[in-house]
């Protein structure tokens, strides 16, 4: 099968619902709504959105049960790059190839349209998609999605790497920290897609897994890259990771043995794909390339 | 009727509920929560949560029907009390007679904590109370937070809070700032008791008006006492508006027109309450409360 075409599809699927969801650039908060698109269309993979919608396919869901619960996951994952970004936390200046919403925008205009995006997000689970059986979903959808991103998942990652910054982890405590700031977030993309499909239970626990897995592969593959790729491969500052001192895959087993560990992490997602999945090769295409983009 | 009896009570009450739905200050994370605790547990007034059980109550509900979603409504304005405090927004050292969160814990921990009580709110508003008929209520209750929270609501307001600094706005804008930045909350908070009381459409809507009118009032005070109060009383360092010549109703229409202007507002708020609320006075004193604050 083929990736690339399919990834472009969906993400321009997801752009259209984002465009639709995203406020308006009008009134006397029209600033924040510009600063809320900016940081939302720079040219992301839409990753979190794709995942939520090839999982909802596997399980013979339809695009519209989860294209806009599936956008707010890209609004969750994009606040969290914004408030990561922020001189008091990375002082990234560079993300995507652009300046960071704090260099475009300013500080405070940053962290406000940090909280409005997750704000959104949860606006956005628990209204949409309209009608029944969705109805019963979107509390769930909510709950699922605020845990992974909330003190117990991305945001407790978020904390726990900060410092790691000051103080070198154990390679457990790494482990803790890439499945949390990572993982949590792609766990409850796919999970959120097989809900709105109208999974069973178990079917639904095994794609977290299959999310967990690939989250800690994913993390440990941008790791990776900070330390192998360019400025213009990576649209951001590579290095900084290294130059910081920070603790990574990377820096504890060395660049080899972290892509090995990813390819071992694809494998266990692979084999967390339940039998019930009709068609898996999206979700097993969508693991491959998280891991390839480090060889 | 005796207020200050009720508001201890209730007080009392609603940190029983927090220091039940906050997480252990244990793990990785162990410094989040404490920073996420810090914030919480610095002696406010819990007027939301108040709010929320009051307007239950007016219309016959139990408290256990809107106890932990008025909680969440707490930890809402408490991450936006910690991210207003950064030093990129209004960089105060003092909050309730104690050290801001970024002063205590640091800059990125004060970020991190706040957007996990962000997050936590949404996920307690998403399963609690358990049960129905609440888990029929509890979608509606998310998409009324969020609705108001967010970027039509008081992050909006926050963020042309912040405009009106640098360019000083007409007084329909400073209305507009106030209603968002403060009223949006309060009125979400009446809404949710009313909600999960089981009220009518038309009453809940009654009740938003109710907020939205008692949450301008409760801002003007606001601008009044940071003109009058000492840092005692106020618990934070007054006079700062009229230092950075932030437009307020004090600045733009003195003290004592400001006071009028209060007091017509309370009395608005009090011809909001519906008929069909059997027992006003709580709703009433808790108007009254907030504008008296100001003599």
């Amino acid at each position: 099968m083929k990736l690339a075409p399919y990834l472009e599809r969906r993400r321009a699927e997801v752009d259209r619902a984002l465009e639709a969801l995203l406020p308006p650039p009008e009134g006397p908060a029209a600033l924040l709504a510009e600063a809320m698109r900016y940081a939302v269309f720079s040219g992301g993979k839409r990753l979190r959105p794709v995942l939520a919608l090839a999982a909802c396919e596997a399980f013979g869901g339809r695009d519209e049960d989860v294209l806009e619960p599936a956008a707010a996951l890209e609004l969750v994952h994009t606040y969290s790059l914004v408030h990561d970004d922020l001189p008091a936390m990375d002082d990234d200046d560079l993300r995507r190839g652009r300046p960071t919403a704090h260099k475009a925008y300013g500080e405070a205009e940053a962290i406000l349209a940090g909280d409005a995006l997750l704000t959104l997000a949860f606006e956005i689970l628990a209204t949409r998609p309209v009608g029944s059986p969705a109805a019963a979903r979107r509390g769930e959808a909510v709950a699922l999605v605020a845990r992974r991103a909330g003190h117990a998942g991305m945001v407790g990652g978020q904390l726990a790497d900060l410092e790691a910054e000051r103080r070198p982890p154990a390679a457990e405590t790494l482990e803790w920290i890439h499945r949390h700031k990572t993982g949590a977030l792609l766990s409850a993309s796919v999970e959120l897609g097989a809900l709105h499909a109208g999974a069973t239970p178990e079917d639904r626990a095994a794609m977290a897994r299959f999310g967990d897995a690939l989250g800690l592969a994913f993390q440990i593959a941008d790791d990776v890259l900070d330390r192998t790729a360019s400025v213009e491969a990576l649209g951001k500052t590579p290095g900084k990771d290294e130059k910081s001192g920070k603790a990574t895959y990377p820096a504890l087993l060395g660049v080899e043995a972290s892509r090995r560990e990813a390819d071992r992490l694809c494998a266990v997602a692979l084999s967390c794909i339940p039998k019930s999945v009709k068609e898996p090769s999206f979700l097993e295409a969508l693991a491959r390339y998280a891991v390839d983009r480090t060889h």
